[in-house]
């Protein structure tokens, strides 16, 4: 587990973050994991509209890192997607595009997250819910 | 929109399929769309394991194409995910895992599809269920 | 298709409405559909709590008359709904629970909709996400 | 907890259950709960047809029990609904309908259940995916 750059973003940690290219930012210090993509043709779908997996896939680690912060606000233990329910509002184009979650409620182990996808001028791309699990015993 | 090669498969049709390299697979006939790939680094999280946007990716594909063969078996006129419910059932990590689709019901409009996402031993990764629109007019 | 009574409120509509006891209120004028029940020892699981499958009731309810409302404000046309995600966040006792409906989005044929479900002190009890179709040809 | 009766059925255990009337069935032995409703006018929404919270209703009944004895096969120890994605395909109209579960996948503490619900012709009404949660130090 990296610890945290000083600007609060994380970059390049894993493959997947490597391949798609979007970058995880804690650096609000609000308790809502953001994660920001710059939609380019390589994230295009047949519609030419940003691809739905991928609109999951910034969700998926924006309310991953928002229930990371609600178990523990310091050490970014891990957690597990457990389930994600994802709405398709809007198609978006290129230009940047930003995830942000926001704790439902959480019991020790279980957390609930929604999840809003925007682009830059603020409209509403996708909306999300999910399951998150917290690992223990690493 | 390609025509469908001779061997049933898609591959580098668009941006996002070109950058997380699955193959688009409708050779068996039987109104499942399938979705395969070769999963390495570059599709693993923080915990070493297929991410959990890329199985929402390749089930979003697979169950996409079985919904526009279930509007049109021959056009593959394109169709429009509303939504996409997701559980992560067991971990994956490099190898292939197949994404295959299943028509639960359609009207007019509105398809529901069932997916499953499971590895080369049939391990089952993750389940779907989604909510396709037909896109008229074009 | 009952015209909407003067203070807003449509009680004892339908037969599951009857049964179950909720009252649906649409006299904000804020595009929300709202629902709420009087939780009693008849809405209550085998955990003594408000059954889930209640919570959804009401959700439903609530949330199917937003996407009424988004459609056309004046005529409650009917929609049906297509699929509904719900997340059970706390449990609730007896007393009065209020569901309420946002919408995130629509087209022409489909709408999308969050709710919340809180109960009398406004703790969370319950959060969804729907997508609605507007049943045309009535 | 009531211990199971001779024929494998609980009837009338809950307010809940008393209120809607339906019956959950564990006599098969196969590890599937089922909960089976003669839908009748109590049960219909403004359409005429089985409204979908009590579709939602009978499911999460039906799958909870599939993920009780998934955890436990003879204790009947509890679990709790932690989210519940349904999807309404065909309207149903009076009659029996028969919700149906089977795991798809458990851990120590979580477990995931796909559903199914079915008029007395076996045409599918709805399915569902969920996400249960065992209930510990009870």
């Amino acid at each position: 587990m990296p610890s945290l750059p000083p600007d609060g973003t994380i970059r390049d940690e894993t493959g997947s973050q490597r391949l798609i290219g979007y970058v995880v930012d804690l650096s609000a210090g609000d308790g809502r994991g953001r994660c920001h993509l710059d939609v380019d043709e390589r994230h295009l779908n047949r519609h030419e509209m940003l691809h739905g997996g991928i609109s999951t896939t910034l969700l998926d680690s924006a309310m991953g890192m928002t229930a990371t912060l609600a178990f523990d606000p310091v050490g970014l233990s891990p957690v597990l997607t457990v389930s994600l329910a994802t709405n398709y509002i809007a198609p978006a184009g290129p230009g940047r595009v930003t995830a942000t979650g926001e704790v439902a409620g959480h019991g020790r182990s279980v957390c609930h997250v929604s999840g809003e996808l925007r682009d830059a001028e603020g409209r509403l791309i996708a909306t999300a819910t999910g399951v998150f699990k917290r690992v223990r015993g690493r």
